[in-house]
């Protein structure tokens, strides 16, 4: 994984190889190790095919090898389809025959816990070191659907013709790959390259969509997804494919707590936070959709309009035209829930209508059942997408488009349609025929209003600019590299950053000598008891010294009763700060995406009832900005109820500062929490806080 | 509306009339108008009909009447085609020629406004004095799809055939009847009763569910629903269908603002609340689903099995069998969302299949892959639905069903299913003829993983037992009957009720002598000062006559300054109550449904992040502690992190007791609050609250 082979020739063998091996191939029909075989055969593949099998000579009428070693030429690619105990045997042989690439069907590898994924690791050593790299293990196959090359098992091959087309599907799951291949063909939707990647044992998907970014035949890249094994290297190919105009399109597992477990013990990925792996998907550009189906069906707005760039301050705007108001209804109902609007026409717009003969409500659905003409309806859809009060359009068609869809979607397909102002349809009744010339139309047309909705909303949604570099922080001399930091450290840290904490000094239990304006909260400090309040290590309200020594003296007594052993650096001396308001401000290294910051509204019933806001970090001011406005506490300082506002351009700051934590190497922070971050009038106070290094 | 007619007549009307009318039927095939009888006599519809044309002779070969007076014999039932200004004159002539209902296809009534609605409101009065029935107006009609009887001019019955089939539908979308119905047709779902109610003038959804109750050939009745016009119409037929085993099944649009509004403003319908009427669908036993498609897919679980009680204090288990992991993982990853859980087979039940010679794994998803035969699948789903560690079973079936349908399938139709537990199934590609396959068996099937999610949560989710009558409460004589109560006469009525308040005295700024133990808040007591603390009437922490005395002098200014004109009743001395969780408790009428009540967090954060829980009032003891349960906020008074513990049974008595204001007829309480109510370790307290009377 560290050093990929040069990309055009994996590329090359990947989906255009030469000549290709079918290990443990099959005559018997019935057997799926005969299917590859087939598919090629059936699917017109002129690609060099041999056949391997121990004991037959013949595979489907044409000579079958008994051993890789023993074929007539060399291969680029070879398909395994033995027991996992043969497959070292096979690659090994296939490095010789000058395979560059090896896709391992069988199964028994990581997938199946411990001992599996020892040997998965075994063989990769081995394949490193034979300069082959592998596809799988467990892979149901790959496909180059424009060529008929088909390496792989899965039933869906057996349709009688494949659509090329411009997608390229990359899948986690091996029978999902079919079944999205299944329901995208039954629609019209047409596939250029299609791979699952088993257990990404080498090649992962980052790797693929690199690949796919430079075929020419992909114009747009699907993605099912489980978890994320490679986020450096997907995160370098996603920005690749913005760079190229090529669009990522995401459907993944675990939006649900149940569905991430699942997906991980399916997979034997590590846990992740889905949350966090969605703000990656979508730091990086990918659209990542929520119904199955809007996979592939959210792909022709992809491919055909220009996302917008995020908008701040209002809600997205959809003009919205129909001869089914509760139809436009059952769509625009779930764009609400998405945060879309669905926007009336202005008074202008009515006026511009009328002059051209068509008599128009003001309303968020302009209902043309009765008023009119096909004509009409072409003409008010072409005014609708050169409008600016609308930033897309909603089509939703009623009974025409099943009984008369030629006349139903002319007006669609006929009129023009500018690159700037997205058109997405939805057809209410049941209307095979009219989503399938939608469909050939490249015009995006939805089954379902949920799939319709979910669509827009995520394509309307738009894309940030892509992640920038930040220099990395200092980190003072003086503190440790590695371990737990006491919230005195901590804060030293902080500080450096740029947050502003509240003043502080670390004192000795037998000498309290401060200069800290009464009145102060005193507490221990010591790597060993990160929960302070707990172990009795928290006085607040301290009024003077007399105070201050009673409050020491008790607080020393309890700290060695809770935990006798822990290392006591000192006790410190805290001003106490005036809040408007009190919130988290996290920092995680996610397993699976890597650095993520976190601003929360703080307090136990925060815990409860979740008010957070999650990005990759570092963040940038404009991202900043986005988090305070979409935790729901941070209303409270400004201007909610004529309350008195709180500085939130300093806690914007606060947070670019905080989140450079991620572009620190050495010491690695995996944690970092201020806790509470008091907001104030003029500036935020980091009042306590912790960070955990690595080692 | 209030009166009636024997709904066995309506019944007989509106789908079994002996003899038609339709009035402005054309015999021109491009015109609307011509559809009715077009429809009928492609359906075979042997009803004797009268098409009515002013000006034609014959409409499609058959003798035409220029007016209902001409007719050559009496009618049950009308359908009128002509604009607005004639319908006066239609319904007259109805009546006269003994037409019980007339369904009324003409527009300009309430969907345009005012003007509309006096019009819609003149011809229900003239309809009710001649005792005719109105469907609609703005209705696209009605079908009884046994008979071929459809007077509707909705394209959907232009189909070559129609399936007749035990479910009915009402909606109060014309053209989402057609919509739905193509759908469903195309999935090979059958009809019998099939309704447009249009705006619902005369005869609401109530009605006609009422009449669809004793429809023999009505096994599963569905809504599609934009609003809600006769609540407690509909509540009672709603009961009458749960007595009578028949299910009904709602998609009702609204679930956000956006769509609500929309709803509300297209029907010209009041504004109500979305919440509410999801929990009044519930209550009454309704399955409120969220895709559109759901509606009628569900049906089949709905009509096969019984519908559990809901649980108490554990999620529902469902049973995972599958032959494609991904394609189960897509609708396990959305069972989560609604809080369903994968469960994983028993050890015992490990074994059991282990002595019938299955090995299967202990894991949420039971893969059968690569292990199993078809008769092993069966001999598995078999053992399932007799386990009792599981509520359902759901399946999933990979490729085969796209490949080979009839053996895909085969395990599940002839599979034993129980009556007690639930079997939904999935089919991860496209599938079409196994779809039809298992819809024909009676088994519910589903197109997408959201929709079989959606439909298999709702169904489990299990409806409780019907509302229960509660005696009225006796109201206070010394209270006022009408107008806003201060918030000492509004303790006085949660007093009366059973709810614990603060103690209190009523005290006169010149007389402020009491016997409540300081500290004490004091508080303005005005039926014109709702909002006390903005108007400077609230100090809190009193602790002696003096400080009383000081507080009551600054309080009576500040009230004065604020509003001069205010009536004082006095200041109220409160004791000062501790508290260990402040929450809200709340009652309101809405529009729609009628009585609800809310339990909600306290605080200003609570407004912005709202936690709360809302159930039609009076709530029982059960429907109480479930409120609690979903309230998070109360988890810090259940012992989340060893906080004390609240006293929740008296909160749940509380809840109980409040939301008996619900069965008061006069006064009428329109809106009722207690905020904060306290809850302690003994006991809760309403500190201060407020009553609103209708008059």
């Amino acid at each position: 994984m560290d050093q990929p082979q040069n990309s055009v020739t994996l590329a090359h063998a990947l989906f255009h190889p030469g000549a290709v091996a079918l290990i443990g191939a099959s005559g018997n029909p019935k057997k799926n190790t005969a299917r590859p075989m087939r598919f090629m055969r059936k699917h017109g593949c002129e690609v060099q095919l041999y056949p391997v099998n121990k004991t037959q000579t013949e595979v489907m009428g044409e000579v079958a090898y008994p051993s890789v070693d023993a074929l007539p030429g060399p291969i680029d690619h070879a398909f395994v389809m033995v027991s996992h105990e043969h497959v070292f045997d096979q690659v090994r042989a296939c490095a010789k025959a000058g395979a560059k690439v090896v896709t391992v069907y069988s199964d028994g590898f990581g997938e199946i816990g411990e001992e599996g994924m020892a040997r998965q690791h075994e063989l990769v050593a081995m394949a490193r070191e034979l300069g082959v790299r592998i596809v799988g293990p467990n892979s149901i196959g790959l496909a180059n659907l424009d060529s008929g090359m088909i390496l792989s098992v899965n039933a869906v091959f057996e349709a009688d013709s494949l659509i090329p087309g411009p997608l390229s599907l990359v899948s986690q799951s091996g029978s999902m790959m079919g079944s999205l291949l299944a329901r995208a063909a039954a629609r019209g939707f047409g596939f250029s390259k299609s791979i699952s990647v088993g257990n990404e044992s080498d090649i992962t998907v980052g790797e693929v969509v690199d690949v796919l970014v430079d075929d020419a035949a992909t114009r747009c890249i699907l993605l099912f997804l489980e978890t994320i094994r490679d986020a450096p290297l997907l995160a370098r190919a996603l920005e690749r494919a913005r760079q190229a105009g090529k669009p990522v399109i995401a459907y993944k597992l675990g939006r649900s707590e149940q569905g991430d477990a699942l997906a991980q013990s399916h997979t034997g990925a590590l846990a992740g936070n889905d949350e966090a792996v969605d703000v990656f998907l979508k730091a990086h550009g990918v659209m990542r959709v929520h119904h199955l189906e809007t996979l592939f069906e959210v792909a022709p707005l992809a491919m055909q309009y220009e996302r917008p760039a995020p908008v701040k301050g209002r809600a997205r705007r959809v003009a919205v035209i129909t001869t089914t108001g509760g139809g436009a209804a059952t769509v625009v109902d779930n764009l609400g829930l998405y945060g879309i609007e669905a926007v009336a026409p202005t008074a202008e717009f009515v006026e511009h209508m009328a002059g051209r003969g068509l008599a128009i409500r003001q309303t968020p659905v302009i209902d043309l059942t009765l008023a009119g003409t096909s004509e009409q309806y072409k003409d008010l859809l072409e005014q609708l997408l050169v409008s600016d009060w609308c930033d897309g359009v909603l089509s939703v068609v009623g009974s025409s488009a099943q009984f008369h869809p030629e006349l139903a979607v002319k007006p669609l397909i006929l009129s023009d349609k500018p690159r700037n102002k997205p058109l997405a349809v939805f057809l209410a009744p049941d209307a095979t025929e009219s989503l399938q010339l939608l469909q050939q139309a490249g015009i995006a047309a939805f089954r379902t209003p949920e799939a319709c909705a979910d669509a827009f909303a995520v394509f309307l949604e738009g894309a940030g600019p892509a992640p920038e570099a930040v220099q990395a922080p200092i980190w003072p001399d003086t503190l440790p590299t590695q371990g737990n930091l006491t919230e005195y450290q901590s804060s030293q840290v902080f500080a450096g950053l740029g947050v502003s904490v509240a003043s502080s000094t670390l004192v000795q239990p037998d000498n309290l000598a401060h200069n800290i304006a009464y009145p102060v909260v005193v507490k221990i400090s010591s790597p060993d008891l990160p929960h302070k309040t707990e172990a009795g290590g928290v006085q607040v309200n301290i009024r003077s010294d007399e105070e201050l020594r009673q409050a020491a003296h008790e607080i020393m007594r309890n700290v060695k009763a809770y935990k006798p052993e822990a290392q006591i650096d000192g006790l410190l001396v805290q001003s106490m700060s005036p809040k408007l308001l009190e919130l988290i401000l996290g920092y995680r290294r996610d397993p699976l995406v890597g650095a993520t910051v976190l601003l929360g509204a703080g307090g136990i019933t925060a815990e409860l009832n979740p008010d957070v806001a999650l990005r990759l970090a570092p963040v940038s001011l404009e991202q900043a900005w986005e988090m305070i406005e979409q935790v729901k506490a941070t209303q409270l300082v400004r201007g909610y109820r004529g309350l008195p506002k709180g500085d939130c351009e300093a806690l914007a700051r606060s947070i670019v500062a905080f989140s450079r934590l991620a572009a620190l190497e050495t010491p690695q922070v995996l944690e970092a929490e201020i806790n509470p971050l008091f907001v104030t009038a003029e500036g935020v106070t980091a009042v306590d806080g912790l960070i955990v290094l690595g080692d």
